[in-house]
């Protein structure tokens, strides 16, 4: 019997960055898989590099059926895009750092050959996450967001109106440029902008931070499970209103739209190199203070 | 000879509001004054209302070169406005607060008739308030805003890359959702709501407040001189900014762009009945607690 | 078979208050419950009136062993003290509300007779809290905050250096006044004060609250699992500091001590009269506007 | 007619730090300037050095009448001693950086020779700060703070009642742990910890930042002007409060007292080397980002 080499058989990339190092990173993706015994597929997000990988592009849809993994390279606007496409599919997801931020992504240029070798033996660490899904009452799609859904006047200064529940009982009524829903993993992107708590992965909870609130009131983030329905309708004369996910979709709202936002359902499956701290990424990230410490 | 029996004889209204009392408010005013043997005059906001007024409205440029004394009857909004218009030219504004916050206005729809009386008498307090200048390096126009000036992306969670000096000396290099310019009157308003601090009237400063800044470093508000000159340069591959005064012009912005604002050239007269304490105001309109105290 | 009519057959009360009002509450209660043949007892805070109310008061031990609930007559701070006391004991807690703000309390003087009857006859809502628990390593005692646990320099301005640890993983070497570690019952009490954020009851996390921070990177509230053992060691030369449970205990703490803090072990069971709802307190209580909604 | 070669004929030193450098340092400065034919005085702070030093030291008040320019030497707890003994009685200060952030302190240990010949020629920025003075009505002692007057309840989330007017007209009752009323040369310091603005060095005025506010409505910082008198009055049954200047003195207050507080009557004049630049010290020390402008 032959003992199965690699963890995974198929391995897809994609990427949403228009960074020039994308087609050397690719490049030598492909060629350390393909040595190991590895099939690599490309989505059609690299269409534009087939020419000079010398490798046909697959689709999106072929990908989501047939990768086992998914390396996404670029920000973390390419991992949000990955994640949103392919893994709520169930696809795991491990990212190669071109950005500068990157708490999604993990592994930097420099480190590529090493890091991928580890994760393809199975040395590797699972951590799984939250996606937030929202939907507008009496429509029939449901947007996913990895990191926050925000309601937004869509302009500056200018207040939308709207009364929130959580689990069918009346919280608030408020004034405000807009209010940010977002999950563990948006905690450390715009909700902390904003003033937000961080909050650590994995725990079930979402986070609401209203956005220039009009009261000094109820200006708090609010921590609310995981499992709850947040439910937001859109009250005033004249609200115009932006759903948007993740920064990336935009749907319109008028008043009377009620939007439902729960969290839970689907999970993301980030892949991390062994070694992985999500506390010293935030030293590195956010300039926490080190210490020379043995804990 | 014959004593001069009111301070102004020639006392213009204005409106930016659709409220249905600014009918029957400005007959009310209408009455007060005529009887008093003043001129009164309509500017072109109340153009709509003129066959029911059967007043002949006059030109915006009319009221500017001959009214001694400008009523904006609305809420913060028409104040806005109205001291843009008429009040950056000399016109002292005295405010009719059909609004519900009303920080510039003072007088509430029930007490009219005292209140103008004592006004036109002569006891009132003259309130000094900056306007704010921004204007684009190599355009001609000046923008002025009483409350606040802001540069924003112009959709969420879009940063804006900026290099900010002060008086001709590098501040920070800034990436943000924007940020706002505000004037002492303006830190009861947008700033605020941003968690800015609350300026005293009068006081000479300016006050800049970073929205949703991506770095954690350079979060707090800063203080300046109002004599300062903010200078603000556009940076960043594909910035689309925009340029708002008092959210209601909207000026495109684009890389490379250079924004100067100053305060103090040019003021505002804010007219207040007798009696009238900030500290009330704040105490009224923010809820602040009051004590029963012999202070 | 004789229908047991009411679900308690022994409640106690208890006060750390020296309001005035507490004789005639406590008589009421007493002649409601007696009249109901529910036996009564009055724990030795209640001593000081004992003449007056012509009724014996027993130990703290005799009613932590045989009450079956216990009603905490005063504000906040009678509540986290009969919660330690009993509440960690097993023992349901229920308060009428002398106080002012009073999140944890729920009956007001005026509606005692018709909650009270209601309550006994098992008309209530159970709510479930955690209590936090502080210990020093190498010394045996262990402290309970139901709200937060506080180390702090003592005095102002004055910082205490710590390194933070979480389930054994370092966080952050940090310098500050002081941090707090609150439930989600703390969440509306002091750690709100410093900013920190709201947090629904009964959702399983604590919330990390730097006080004064000296570095203006760490200053996020960190929301982390209810489960997680938190380990803060003093460091710096000549730190002093105090760690303080519910505003209550005042331990010193020297250099080199280390104080872990862990929550959900041992719960508090608060009794609210139905109809109960975090909201509406927090509408009543935080001044969030209410709205005439349906929901 | 002979030119005066140098700018002062007489400088003192002093320090308050216990960094084993100070000897060294003052040892360089004493050559330095002994070189140069100025005269060198040592306060008694460098009393347990002059068997070292080789010098006698002479009393403050020698110095404060004799000095033309005194050097600190350590952190800002030595500037800040310096600013209240020396530069209260108008000798100019100029800091040697031993400690870490040093927003008052410029010169670094390893430019001391030629910034200090740099300075003794003249070719220096001269920096005009306010100091703070507190007082307790009915009692005739007056205290400096050159960055920030503390009032605080003296322990952990223990709150203190008080009434705030400015000017004579009342502003809010304030339950609170404390009250921070900070000059331009605090907001840097204590005041940023809590959320205050940065305010420019020379801008006329005071910030009041109060610390864990109970109410949630007024908790924004106020900036008043420089000129104006701050009154805080104790209030509540049972007040114990502490008034703190700069961390330093530590006035103990109860129920009753009225603190009085303004500013910009006695000054500080900070002696920078040529270069000083107060926003490349917020970059450094704060950590604002950079940018390669040529502005």
């Amino acid at each position: 019997m032959v003992k199965k080499l690699y963890k995974f058989s198929h391995i897809a990339l994609s990427t949403s960055s228009k960074d020039i190092r994308v087609l050397s990173i690719a490049t030598q993706i492909y060629e350390i898989l393909t040595h190991a015994g590895i099939k690599v597929s490309f989505d059609e997000s690299l269409e534009r590099l087939q020419a000079k990988l010398k490798v046909k592009t697959k689709s999106d849809k072929y990908i989501a059926n047939n990768g086992e993994l998914l390396i996404a390279i670029g920000g973390d606007g390419t991992m949000l895009n990955c994640s949103r496409k392919y893994g709520s599919r169930g696809i795991p997801v491990l990212g190669i750092n071109l950005g500068k931020v990157g708490f999604l992504t993990d592994i930097s240029p420099e480190e590529i050959t090493s890091r991928l070798l580890e994760v393809i033996k199975g040395d590797y660490i699972e951590d799984k996450r939250s996606f937030l899904e929202a939907s507008v009452e009496g429509k029939k799609d449901t947007y996913l967001a990895l990191n926050e859904v925000v309601i937004h006047s869509g302009a500056i200064a200018q207040l939308i109106d709207f009364d929130l529940s959580i689990d069918s009982k009346f919280v608030y009524r408020q004034k405000a440029d807009g209010l940010i829903i977002s999950s563990p993993s948006g905690s450390t992107a715009y909700s902390l902008s904003g003033g937000g708590p961080i909050v650590l992965p994995n725990i079930p909870v979402m986070t609401l931070l209203p956005m220039f609130p009009h009261s000094l009131l109820n200006t708090s983030p609010l921590i609310v499970d995981d499992k709850s329905k947040i439910r937001i309708e859109m009250i005033g004369k004249k609200t115009k209103a932006v759903l948007s996910m993740d920064s990336h979709n935009s749907i319109k709202l008028k008043k009377g739209d009620i939007v439902n936002i729960t969290a839970g359902k689907s999970h993301l499956t980030l892949i991390h190199p062994p070694g992985h701290d999500f506390f010293e990424a935030c030293r590195n990230k956010l300039g926490w203070s080190a210490a020379l410490t043995k804990n």
